[in-house]
């Protein structure tokens, strides 16, 4: 293997667009060829990049001997079966998060991989943010002390994505915002604290204000416009505990929710210390010394971490070294997700050892 | 029995006070007595309010057959026995929340208040402030829908009550911030619902910042000055959940804590509508019509809900009908602490039925 | 002429796109040929839009008959001498705002399409926005009583656009962040208020944070990255007000400034009641009736105000009735600009009837 | 003399138990006597303190040979006279700012001092404000580079005081927020910077809210009911530019308006970093290091400046040094609130040189 790797896309909607977009500035990536079912967005993707193979079906893709990994960009539950397709061809795969629409399939998913000796990484991509690394370094070096309780925060006011689509079919999708969202935040949650043992969640989702999709009142829609002889039969709302044998847990979030206060963020207390990190924005420390207390926020640009995660992938793969997304890593992430659905079916809290 | 109660009052430090200058300008109520063994504040008391007959032991002023009732304002761990001996002396007791450290303690206090049939009000005065009123009215109109979820936030950054003296004991006060702010916050929501079945609580406390009462940093401390040769075991932050036959309620609260924040209020997300509650500062409503989504907020000033709950208490004593905060409507919150501090022991969730 | 105008795009940059978009969407107008003197962004904007007569000289670009009307998207300096020409032609212009980088041109523009019977219409958007027509009618129909103060705001932290470029050189831009964003702000206040006379400027810009412009830092740079061999000589902040025959007016504007406070809004305070728009995003009411003081906060989507301002040039254009955009109207917004720029420099009020 | 100054209090009010509290506690001082010529108010702060000498009328109390200083805390119009009567008494004068209602009688004032050889201090306490000397020492320091700007909010909602009494009477009080709130932050942004020369003002008052004044919404009243026959014809409102040899500032202040925001900062803008102090709750620095932009802010609190200013005043009397607060400093602030005066009767910008 040279010192880039050749990569295929599949999947050429939003996500596909992004994951090419990032490849092409990302170092040991080559972009060889594009997949997806819908001729459109393959040919506008490919025409972008300058594709000169493009495939309807993807496992004409995988048949490629000059792709060495592809990227599954595709509504949720399809991140299984294409995943399990692409390592039985002996791909490498970088798998958009969440990793499935369930545990069950996320850890056959590990399980394969394992068995062909291929990477499959997951698109938490926030695990390669400036911000959220740094904060990992404080809490590692034990500047604000024990981190004894995590607050999570994902709430918008109007913002289901493509309502009647596949993002609020729970077949399609395998959940709402906690399954969209709510990953993101968890995961890079257990990314900083060093992944604690999960002990029990409780929770409970709400899907309220979309039951009848043309009642929802809304101002913009990202991901797709509605329809509405679709469903929505996944939670716009969610809140819940984690209980880890280290901090515990306590999340709220929304897609969509008639209290209008926008808030994205995850706080981390420590017995001499705390943090909050504005998701996406930087964070601001709150520590105090022989004097006084004080506050403090570093204001810079972080580098694209989209473009990071695609330059840690290649480099894992062509080193054969761990990945900081590698699947196991993500895993207890996915697991909470099902925890949280259970939870919120049963009407109780869900141990881990059950 | 005239038209007016004669009230004698039991603890004349800061409380007493307020309860003292409260029935001074309360409808029905007649200021006659006042107890406590410290004679400082039992003078300075009197003198205020012009009082003649004053008692350093509480069980002389349980004989004094003018007085129709009393006001119980003492640490936590007295409210019980207190309130019995008034009871038992047949007087009218109007305690300060909680109700009482522990949950089987307010279940004797209720029974005896029925066994005696005398009445036993507690202090939680939100039940008697115009915008908690307010917003019942809204809830129960189903202007703002099923109400399905529910948030409650009373998070200071550096308020820890008199350090080191009986608020931070756990064997006088029977817990922190849950028992001292929490119960207010968990009393008015219920209040407000129509106290829907409690099915199970899961939270946990943390005492963290105190252990070592010469390390807490503070700008102010109310209640009282800091003792630094006493203890600090209570939590000074608590979050969790509770599960209802009606909303899912999700809760954070801190004395203190490591993000300077401060957060009182308590949102209720309805299928139509929601509003907030700023904690003593009024509410917004968050609803919409035909055309559009909106957000609205009266400005007024709520009438004193401390004279208000004295002359409810005064109108009910004369009456005979019931009380908005009689022992039994606030039993609930109460066994919701009880079931939070069980929680936090345990690490689960304690369910209603175990 | 028929029910549709034949518009040219002078100027393919990131304006002259935001204008071919909104007219490929707005009633009344038809995309005919677009100019740009760098072939690059002509092309492109001519294959997005299906356009077959493309010119690098706008000259002959005017000698189109099927061209009615032009937008000039151009470098600020670049307005007067381009629009003259259109008019010359013949042609109706659509002229982005500022109208130039001097009264004196913006005189001489004025004069040239009235000579010539042509319309000239000035792109300040905020005139076709919702909220500003609906604060318009709120003002107007006298519900807030006399508006006697308006303070205007439209600060950032780092938002110095393309740094060294003919953005921030005096010559071309004709200034700083007045000029660009404050052009936007004091028109849509005189649309509201119906223009009341002016009497007097005094004001003060500020050229400091980038006067080396390797010292300036930022996170991101909009319009384009920034030229370190370029200058920087325009005010990157400033504050004043404005006396006029109505309300006082206070404003204060940056690009870029040492505290970081986003702010961009008008507050419009009258003698019954107030409204604060917030730029860009809706109003919040502050009213009062029999009762008591509240504030009522609409939210809705604003149609899209690019679009409106297209659909409204063509209109009035074809019935030759006056635009609410003409430059006759936006010409107090320019002369209070001229205004600014000599009390800044002279240390002093301007007054009106000097 | 000794260690100590006898102290007279002249009026027993609101401010005046503010002073005597202070000086209880300020080392150097010695309360001796109180003067007022309400009965009540003065034997309340006589019992209070202990004080045996009262006086009801306060030429009686300058006879005292005891009383080395006195202090003069009545309403605006009281000020001169009391003082030159003090000064004539060679007292040594603490007196309340403003330091009169118009220059006039302050240029008097500061004449008789000079000419008694008596200490004259003006209670501006923010000069003894721990955060403002920060401050002050950070901008001396050169660290946020030259101060270019200062902008300065004191506003409120419903904050109009004694509605009807002397507060809203221009003949006793001189004027309205901006004499009242206005003083305080213009000479503590002239302290801090130094006292830059005055070169112009040009603001516009307002009092539209309770012309009428059974037509002013409010929740709270502080100072004093309302008087619904008195009169209100002062500005609640202010705005306005002060030019200086220094930094260019703008102001707004409002007892009340019709926008419901509180903002009580001033903000000082450097070309290489700001700061805002928030007036009476610390202050953020915002800096720059050689990798990036930051904010930081010190949590602490700030030792209680009305007792600083009282030793300081002990201390100065005593020594015969000067006081950061003699009556020559806080000239400047007085002469702005002139020229605005005259500003906003005249509608133009007044020059100091004029």
């Amino acid at each position: 293997m040279s010192n880039e790797i050749g990569l295929g896309i599949i999947g050429c909607g939003t996500i596909g667009n992004m994951h090419a977009d990032s490849i092409a500035r990302a170092e040991g990536c080559k972009l060889v060829a594009a997949a997806d079912i819908d001729e459109g967005v393959l040919k506008a993707l490919a025409t972008r990049h300058g594709l000169e193979r493009t495939f309807s079906d993807y496992h004409d893709l995988l048949t490629d001997p000059e792709i060495d990994a592809v990227t599954v960009g595709v509504p949720n539950h399809l991140h299984a079966p294409i995943t399990l397709d692409a390592l039985a061809a002996s791909k490498h795969v970088f798998c958009e998060k969440p990793i499935a629409t369930t545990y069950a399939d996320a850890e056959r998913m590990a399980n394969a991989a394992h068995a062909k000796g291929r990477r499959l990484v997951i698109g938490v991509v926030n695990r390669y943010a400036d911000s959220v690394n740094q904060i990992k370094r404080i809490v590692e070096s034990g500047d604000i002390g024990e981190v004894y309780q995590v607050n999570i925060k994902f709430k918008s006011y109007r913002s289901i994505p493509g309502l009647g689509g596949w993002f609020t079919d729970k077949s399609r999708a395998g959940g709402g915002v906690m399954i969209d969202w709510g990953v993101h935040f968890i995961d890079l949650v257990f990314y900083i604290l060093g992944a604690p043992r999960v002990l029990a969640v409780s929770g409970q989702g709400a899907s309220m204000l979309a039951r009848d999709p043309a009642k929802y009142k809304f101002l913009d829609m990202w991901a797709a416009p509605p329809n509405y002889s679709g469903v929505c039969d996944v939670e716009e709302y969610a809140s819940g505990i984690i209980r880890t044998a280290g901090p515990f847990i306590n999340f709220e979030g929304a897609w969509a929710c008639n209290i209008n206060e926008k808030a994205m963020y995850v706080d981390f207390l420590g017995a001499d210390g705390g943090i909050r990190l504005d998701y996406g924005d930087g964070f601001t420390i709150y520590g105090q010394n022989a004097e006084f207390l004080y506050e403090t926020r570093p204001v810079k640009k972080d580098a694209d971490a989209y473009v990071n995660e695609f330059a840690g992938f290649a480099a894992s793969v062509l080193s054969g070294a761990p990945n900081r997304a590698d699947i196991e890593e993500v895993l207890p992430a996915q697991k909470i997700l099902d925890m949280f659905y259970e939870s919120s079916r049963e009407g109780k809290e869900i141990r881990a050892d059950r």
